[in-house]
């Protein structure tokens, strides 16, 4: 049984996400945000404190967008992932990295420096920077979807979790009315995608058992 | 033929340093740092005007990590990869993502505010939160080379190269005499390998042959 640690609507959603895609039993452990500070017992889990922890037996994972090429992987069948012999390969593994080192860091700089630090800590330079940044790098996304219906592989993939999410943060951060249309087009499409919806309620659900706030982690300390 | 765009020590290390491990044939260009000001027809390669692009046919990928994932798996024969039905794979690919977008972009922070901008817009509190925030993370690697020679599968694959660059940036950035024992002696065991000697060789050889400052990345702009 594999076990995900989540914070609502984090960087975690991205393996919740994956396994409602593929259809595989797991058990959600739901966390306040930020964890480090507001669960202490999940340094024994993750000494790291960040989410999402993956548990599959003897592993732990940490990366979201590696979990989710992980369970891609581990059940091809469900053709969530793209294999080292097809032609789309490359673009896949690009994509899968692109959307949270290269779409998501940035937005973390957004957050932290605009909304979750004291506010003689918050930093409006870096804040303008980044989404600048981030808006920037968003070109490439806008470049394939303007004519194309997934990333890449011509199917949804893990590569579409890990920049969806990228969206979704952008979204709640209030970058998404600056998206072009191409953009903004494929990210209604992702969220129509039953799989999405299923996570979605996975985590609302999960949280009301659990008895952890719902507001989602982006959203935490927003003036 | 592979051809890699490349500024000395930059992130495009990265594959280059998979490409001399691997033996592989390919055509190192170089370029001065950072290409988007300084090499303006670049962007008609990658747009985004970032390194590491590499040109496989049709195929443009940008995110070191993920070329050097992309040329292990498809030159299996070297070991440098590590296959799905393995039980390392999990944390192979966590190791993967974890080089790139937990332990390098906060240096590129460190990097940005500490030196790349002009005076009155260094921001001495964000080149300290994310020096601080690095170092934390790095806990996680010195965890795993106290008692092992390698981070995953007991053998030397991808994912050393791409933590091993994050430790190599570290080091340029001056952070290198704040590593644990541990962390310095695993720097040292990589710095000694013959692919990273060869690489080191092979751009400082492109550099002077191209015309371009042989001065690492890194250091661009010191004061």
């Amino acid at each position: 049984m594999l076990t995900l640690y989540h914070c609502v609507s984090a960087r975690s959603f991205r393996p919740l996400w994956a396994l409602e895609e593929l259809g595989l039993p797991y058990q959600l452990k739901m966390l306040p945000f930020p964890p480090r500070a507001l669960a202490r017992e999940f340094l024994s889990v993750n000494p790291l404190g960040t989410v999402p922890a993956l548990i599959d037996g003897e592993l732990c994972m940490t990366e979201s967008a590696a979990i989710c090429q992980y369970l891609a992987a581990r059940n091809g069948n469900a053709r969530l992932d793209v294999a080292p012999d097809e032609p789309a390969y490359g673009a896949y593994l690009n994509w899968l990295h692109h959307g949270e080192a290269t779409l998501t860091f940035p937005q973390t700089l957004v957050l932290r420096y605009g909304r979750l630090e004291s506010p003689e800590r918050l930093q409006p330079q870096v804040v303008e920077d980044y989404s600048r940044w981030f808006l920037a790098r968003l070109r490439a996304v806008d470049a394939v979807v303007a004519n194309r219906e997934f990333l890449c592989a011509d199917r949804f993939t893990a590569a579409d979790i890990s920049v969806g999410y990228a969206l979704m943060l952008a979204d709640y951060l209030g970058m998404g009315d600056r998206f072009s249309e191409a953009v903004r087009g494929y990210w209604q499409r992702l969220q129509q995608r039953d799989g999405f919806l299923r996570a979605m309620q996975a985590q609302e659900k999960a949280a009301l058992a659990q008895g952890v706030p719902t507001i989602p982690a982006p959203l935490t300390g927003s003036r």
